[in-house]
């Protein structure tokens, strides 16, 4: 699967994700009263809500990027109709041919990483028959357990041809309260992760120089980020952080390879409430998330110094 | 929520949960094959076949045990029908009087960990209105993203009046991997989680000496609960490993106050697929889970040399 991500991403010269996290208050009233007049105030009527306005923006952007990124949580807390709406977005993504990395940062014991491997990336038995519980093409995974949880995730990627992305240093203000500690040996927490991040990802690489295991790294750490690029070649950098959160172009050098590749980038609300800073307004949102992903391929670019 | 947990233990004299992870190889054939006759071999029928085996298990066990710990992963991996199963299970429990700890594993930036602190502790506002999505009573949390992304679940305990079990030393082999390195300081990861632990709890005092920010230590690694339950004295210990995964009654002594409180034991497949090793057998599976519960009261009464 990072074979065909990086192909994407050279096809589209767009190493951007766009995060679908559409909380209500992302989504314009009129799009919330059309679905609050069908479905009433209800977790159906969020759904539709979130449904409609995903389709909205991929309609507007599905041919400009590689990929999506919708955010479990996000449709988690609409209960099982916000995960329908989860399930619906994936699948409406695949139609008009965009990679989905789930982001759910699952990760357990083994027997239950399993599990979660099967959900998101694998496919289930039940009898004779088996099924795709959610089908994203990547997910995110949180190692805070170990190779044991985390191999679940890789021996399913194998079989399937997919991917997943490990957290190594988050994009969050306390992120280094764990992440940043330094061992007696003197190393940082981050880097032994992104050790370990190498060390799983051998096991699975792609064609083009790059593993399907790779590493989550925030914008907003760019130093970091220039560190764990060297401790994992081989590691696809999936970088939150940008936009909202206060990364900026000129950060994200670091995280690219000399080519301009073996990074991607993220952002959610920057794009998908867009809208809001935009003098299209809220009738014209799938508009403006168009404008500010071409507003950040240029970011990107102009601090790369290359387009792709 | 944890005044109440300790209540129940001291009602039921039993400091144990009973992990509802129903994969089908638990489920007796013929509970299956029932669910596959209304519904076919679909993730519905998987679905089904969960419930009816949760109610028989639930059905012979809720008046020896205070609680019930669902993981989530093995109903995600049926899908929609299988999170739905989840959600009913949920209710069940409660109306059997039951506590649910919510094995979610849940943990992310601040933003998003509000959402998934919203899904499963609290309630979610859609227009005017406000729903429960999925109701457990406390929830599992990963802390590798440090502080703010456990104060979104801590604040909604608060408002709430739930619980939270974060996860400081896991049962699995490999969770020393990250756990167990030692910092420049000499302070292992898993003591500094610990000391964090006990930071976030003291806000979250319940009135019976221990907070509504527990921990997770596996049982599987006894030296470490005696260490842990030093650093962190106010914070309650959910033990998993204990049966199946290989921890035993004389290694739980540690995790409990002298009062024999203070800790509350896990088992899954050792309850659920006692009937695999039971005379009862298949069609027995109820009364083998019973039995079970009271072979591992025992057990655990034994190594505390008292009764609650």
């Amino acid at each position: 699967m990072i074979d065909k991500l990086i192909q994407k991403i050279k096809d589209t010269g767009a190493p951007i994700v766009v995060g679908l996290d559409p909380v209500l208050g992302h989504i314009p009233e009129s799009v919330q009263k059309k679905a609050f007049d069908s479905h009433g105030q209800t977790l159906e009527g969020a759904a539709a809500a979130i449904r409609e306005f995903n389709k909205e923006i991929v309609d507007h952007i599905y041919d400009l990027v590689p990929a999506i990124k919708p955010q479990i949580a996000m449709y988690e807390q609409y209960g099982l109709p916000g995960l329908a709406a989860f399930k619906w977005t994936v699948d409406y993504c695949h139609e008009k041919g965009l990679i989905v990395i789930g982001d759910v940062k699952r990760g357990d014991i083994g027997s239950t990483s399993a599990s979660y491997a099967l959900a998101h990336l694998g496919q289930v038995k039940v009898g004779d028959a088996s099924f795709t519980p959610f089908g994203e093409d990547f997910a995110t995974v949180n190692p805070y357990l170990g190779s044991d949880g985390v191999k679940p995730f890789t021996d399913v990627c194998k079989e399937e041809g997919k991917g997943i992305f490990v957290l190594v240093k988050t994009s969050n203000p306390s992120s280094g309260e764990l992440q940043d500690l330094t061992l007696e040996n003197g190393k940082k927490i981050y880097e032994v992760m992104g050790e370990l991040v190498d060390k799983w990802g051998s096991e699975c690489m792609g064609t083009m120089g790059y593993s399907n295991v790779g590493a989550v790294v925030g914008a907003t750490y760019p130093e970091m980020g220039k560190v764990l690029r060297d401790v994992m070649p081989s590691a696809f950098i999936l970088v939150p952080g940008y936009g909202a959160q206060g990364g900026k172009g000129a950060d994200l050098v670091h995280f690219f390879d000399k080519d301009g590749l073996g990074a991607i980038v993220n952002s959610s609300r920057g794009i998908i409430a867009a809208w809001k800073n935009s003098e299209k307004g809220p009738e014209g949102y799938g508009e403006a998330s168009r404008d500010a992903v071409l507003a950040m391929k240029e970011d990107i670019a102009q601090a790369l110094g290359k387009d792709l």
